[in-house]
C-alpha cells in the first residue's frame, strides 16, 4: 500500500515525526501513531512532554561530556566513585555498556566520536581539549582507552597516546582476545594472534 | 546488554515512552531516542509538540466517525463526493486503504471494529447507531460492506444487514476472489469457489 494523505492534518504530522526516526518506515510510523491515537490524549500529551522536556533540559557534564540532567552528571558527582581513573569512551552508548558490565568504578570522559578524516573529524571536533584540561586539574593516575577497534579508533588512541604521554600517568587500553562464547575456529587471525600473545594466568575465579 | 538506568533521568524517560509502542523493544527505543537528542533541542520541541497536538486537537468526525481536525472530517465535507454511496470499514487504516485504490468516490463509515464476542465486542461497542441514523437522515442508496473477510467480519456483515435490509437501499460486499497476482495452485478452494460462482464478464481494459 502507498501511504497517501490522511483525512486528518494532524495524524499526518505524527506519521511523518515518526518515520523520521532511524529504521522506521512510513507504514510503521502509522502504526505507532495510531496506538497512539488509541492510547487517548494522556498518554500523548505526557508521550510529547517528554521529548519537549529532554529537548529542553538535557546537558552535558561540564566534567565528563556525558549527558546529564544537570551540570554535574550522576557518575561525576559520585562520590563513592574512584576520581583517579577515567574510562576515555566514544559516546553515551558506550558508557552504558561499560557500566553494565559492573567492572569499572572510576569516573568516564565522552570523547564524542573518533578522529576520522574520512568524514572529516578532527582532533578539534572530539572533546580532547576538555580532557587535558582534567588530566592537569584532576588527581588521575590512570586512563583507560575504550574506543572501538577500528582503523578510526586506533588512529584516534595514538593520538591521545601521544597526547598524554607527557603526563606521569598510565595509559591503558581494553584487552584484545578471543570473545565469551567463541569458537576459536571463528576468531580471526589478528585476534587470536593477540590473544596468545597477551595470554593471562588462569584465574580460576573468574 | 540489559539495559540499566542512564546518567539522565530525562533520556530514561524518553526510552520510557518508546519502549512502550509496539515492536519497540529497549535497545531500538534507546536508539531512537539518542538520534532525537543528536539533532538539537528544536528537533525534540517539534516531535513532542507534533504529539501534545494530536491529543489535544484531534476528534472523530461527527458524520463518518473517521479521525479528523474538524467537526465535519476533509472527506465528509468534500462537495465532489457522492452523498449516495457509503463504504462501511473498520477502523481509520481501512479509509486509507481504499482511498489508495482510487475506486470509490462515496463517503465512508467508520464502526470502530468488529463485532467479536471472543473480545467482548458487541454491537453496542461499535458505530451502528450513528450508522442507522446516517441512513435515516441521509439520501443513502447503497451501501458497501468492507469489512475483514473474517468471521467476526462475517458477523457483523450479516447482522449489519439484518438491521438495513427494512430500508429501501442496495446492499452490496467486497468481491471475494482470486488476488491480482496469485497463482490459482495457492488460491485456498473456498476463495476459487467463490471467484468461480461470482465470475464476471471479461473486460479487456480493466
Amino acid at each position: 500500500m502507498n501511504h497517501t494523505k490522511n483525512s486528518s492534518v494532524l495524524l499526518d504530522k505524527a506519521v511523518e515525526e515518526f518515520s523520521q526516526l532511524p529504521g522506521i518506515g512510513k507504514q510503521t510510523a502509522l502504526r505507532l501513531a495510531l496506538h497512539l491515537l488509541k492510547k487517548g490524549e494522556s498518554t500523548m500529551t505526557r508521550f510529547g512532554q517528554t521529548f519537549i522536556e529532554m529537548g529542553t533540559n538535557i546537558q552535558k557534564c561540564k566534567i565528563c561530556q556525558n549527558i546529564s540532567d544537570t551540570e554535574v552528571c550522576s557518575i561525576c558527582s559520585d562520590s563513592e566513585r574512584d576520581i583517579k581513573t577515567i574510562c576515555i569512551v566514544e559516546n553515551i552508548r558506550d558508557v552504558l555498556s561499560i557500566e553494565n558490565t559492573n567492572q569499572f568504578s572510576g569516573r568516564y570522559h565522552v570523547l564524542g566520536g573518533t578522529i576520522s578524516p574520512m568524514d572529516g573529524i578532527g582532533p578539534s571536533d572530539l572533546e580532547i581539549d576538555t580532557l587535558i584540561s582534567r588530566v592537569q586539574n584532576e588527581p588521575i593516575q590512570e586512563i583507560i582507552l575504550a574506543l572501538s577497534t577500528t582503523m578510526e579508533g586506533d588512529t584516534t588512541n595514538f593520538f591521545l597516546f601521544k597526547k598524554l604521554n607527557q603526563y606521569d600517568i598510565k595509559i591503558s587500553v581494553l584487552a584484545r582476545g578471543v570473545s565469551v562464547g567463541d569458537e576459536l575456529y571463528y576468531t580471526d587471525t589478528v585476534t587470536l594472534g593477540k590473544s596468545i600473545a597477551n595470554r593471562a594466568t588462569f584465574d580460576p575465579s573468574f
